[in-house]
């Protein structure tokens, strides 16, 4: 991948300090070792899950399954995969019935996720399922080391996956939690895992990453009360869930008070996809209040033909300069466009992220890119970029209720 | 509908002036007679469609093709419908792929709608599945009357209809934009109308909704500098595609320069869906600072009986607080218990809009609210928010580009 910066900074202390404190993290926060994981397991599992099971649904919300569900619907579209992915993430009982409508229970496999083994919309559906499916075999539980829903897993006799406790539910992609799903879909994790460990490499051992990856997370913390609300502007729509997997990341790291101070702070992340954004929000991108950055991301090569046909239509004949087009080279030059007609404007930072192709080494670069700008920019601005206080009280609050029943 | 404030927001003189500005839009600005308007037609059109048409495609963009979507995808889980929807909106040659592998193009009847006649998007696609479907009866074509695209659809004998040139894209899902698509898939768009003049006569002639939006409005507008995020937070998976119609609804009409000033304005719109944002954006919410305005949308009932099981987990025994409850119960109480956790925290202004049904005439009335709130905070703000200057710019670029070729 490759990564331009349109804005300056310069500030090689606050860079300097922010690469020391995010290199002490290592062995500490868990999610920096996970691409040079040991996969065997993962694989030797996969091979314990029957031929016959055609759909695998990953039970679980937020951290539970974002990431596997940016991964897998990037994907999609050209790989070659072995089973169909669904997530079941609400309590929804309309969205609920969508998708048991959509499934055949007997061919499908259930991998219940919940870290900390209590997750309430986790258990509502899984005990919903259990009435349908009641045989331990096609269940997989991921949880935490020593949870309640660890011991529960060993008492029925289910498939248990651990994720090191250490690894936080929003950076677990490239963990268990993630790499399960996917590589029973098929997908290549050990290529997902060297995506992640090439960005890895490149910004720890002062590649062509460190130097945009440092400037840029030192200007997102330094003007963070100017620019508070940072937007990734995707051209793929296959980027659609990989925006989703990035709004949580970045907001529930970054949004919280500060350590040292009193202070909420909050950077407010934002996804948009072209070109269809362009006819929604670029609006206000470019003559709203000056408070947003924006990171494109572009596919370089579609690795697709699909052509503009030479077709001249009569009273529209001003729309032939698009043909003899291929729709790659298109969605290209308007993604180009837009930059251009942004960087004439004053005051929006723009950066530009390009990805080689549309493959699953792609979307590991990618993966590993925002969690560690998410973990610089959270040092430099004096938050805890992994924990989430602020949900708590809500959680307390539905407790009450449930009991007052 | 209901609606209900949590704050505070009193200023008579200011809501008077928007309402009288408002009232003296009505028969300039399109959108507001389009819930008395005459569906005979629209009708009648359906019926020339042939039964063997079991799919329809709209290819449109933003304000062409998001307000179908938003009504389609809401009532798609709960409503019988004649035909299935689809949308072409986009440039990339990998989504499009997809589409025309789920499309059987002999069953298919296509929608193309641009108001302008001449969307780069809209025309790619067009010329595309003109070599696959070259029968100019497959064809609608929706445009303002004059355009173009109306002279070449007549010369070709396609289908043609036209939207009031007063009517923007944005606020076209009322109009045979949106009506068109929906209809000929069963839809009831008598009823849908129906529940935007129950909107629309309850604000206009001082019924039970005047009040509270008057005061919504002026408080966004007066707050602007401070909270000048505002998110919707819908507890129903089916108001996905709705939050994306208000991101542009929002964003498109309010990002701009004022009209006596030189200020980049702009509130920034922000979709959410409950639960599952919960383990998402509520961290942010909850901690991050305070410059987001918070607006819940509830379905009142469900009529939905799913119900948690009486099932006791062993080991997870803390569970059985969720047992024998409905899912409908448990997705509200979620709701509320946000409620009350931000409003525990200060200077988070929060409202709640509650719809009695994820029905017809809801979704009616949903659309006309937000169209109104948007006019009366652009009026307030001094902003136009009929038109988009600022996407301009990246289309001469493009232009340039693709004669430069």
């Amino acid at each position: 991948m490759k990564q331009k910066l349109h804005f300056e900074s310069n500030h090689p202390i606050a860079q300097y300090k922010a690469f020391e404190a995010i290199k002490k993290e290592q062995g500490v926060v868990g999610y920096y070792d996970l691409p040079e994981q040991d996969i065997t397991p993962i694989m030797a599992y996969c091979e314990e899950i029957s031929e016959e099971i055609e759909t695998v649904v990953v039970v679980g919300i937020g951290g539970s399954s974002l990431g596997a569900k940016a991964v897998y619907e990037f994907l999609k579209p050209t790989t070659k995969l072995k089973r169909k992915l669904y997530f079941i993430e609400t309590t929804d009982p309309i969205a609920l019935r969508m998708i048991f409508k959509e499934i055949e229970i007997e061919k499908t496999h259930f991998i219940v996720t919940s870290k900390s083994g209590t997750t309430i919309e986790t258990f509502a559906a899984y005990k919903y399922i259990l009435t349908l499916q009641p045989n331990a075999s096609a269940y997989t539980f991921i949880t935490d080391p020593d949870s309640p829903l660890e011991k529960y897993a060993r008492e029925i006799g289910a498939y248990l996956l651990n994720l090191p406790s250490n690894v936080g539910g929003r950076f677990s992609v490239l963990s268990v939690v993630g790499l399960a799903p996917l590589a029973l879909c098929g997908i290549d994790i050990k290529t997902l895992l060297a995506g992640a460990k090439h960005v890895k490499v490149s910004f720890f051992d002062q590649g062509y990453l460190q130097e945009p990856m440092l400037k840029k997370a030192v200007y997102y913390a330094k003007n963070h009360w100017q620019y508070d609300i940072n937007c990734i502007f995707a051209y793929s729509e296959s980027l659609k869930y990989f925006t989703e997997w990035y709004v949580q990341l970045w907001g529930e790291s970054l949004g919280k008070h500060q350590r040292h101070s009193s202070f909420h702070l909050g950077l407010t992340p934002i996804g948009l996809i072209g070109p269809k954004d362009q006819h929604s929000f670029l609006q206000l991108l470019a003559d709203g209040t000056r408070n947003k950055t924006i990171t494109f991301i572009k596919i370089d090569d579609f690795e697709d033909d699909m052509m503009i046909p030479d077709v001249s239509l009569p009273h529209l004949e001003s729309l032939d300069t698009i043909n003899n087009l291929s729709f790659a080279t298109l969605i290209n030059m308007q993604c180009d466009s837009v930059i251009e007609s942004l960087l004439a404007e004053k005051n929006i930072p723009v950066d530009i992220i390009t990805l080689p192709k549309a493959d699953v080494h792609s979307i590991g670069s990618l993966i590993f890119y925002f969690e560690l700008i998410t973990s610089l920019v959270a040092e430099l601005m004096d938050v805890n970029a992994y924990d989430q206080p602020g949900v708590e009280s809500g959680k307390k609050i539905l407790k009450n209720k449930l009991n007052a029943r």
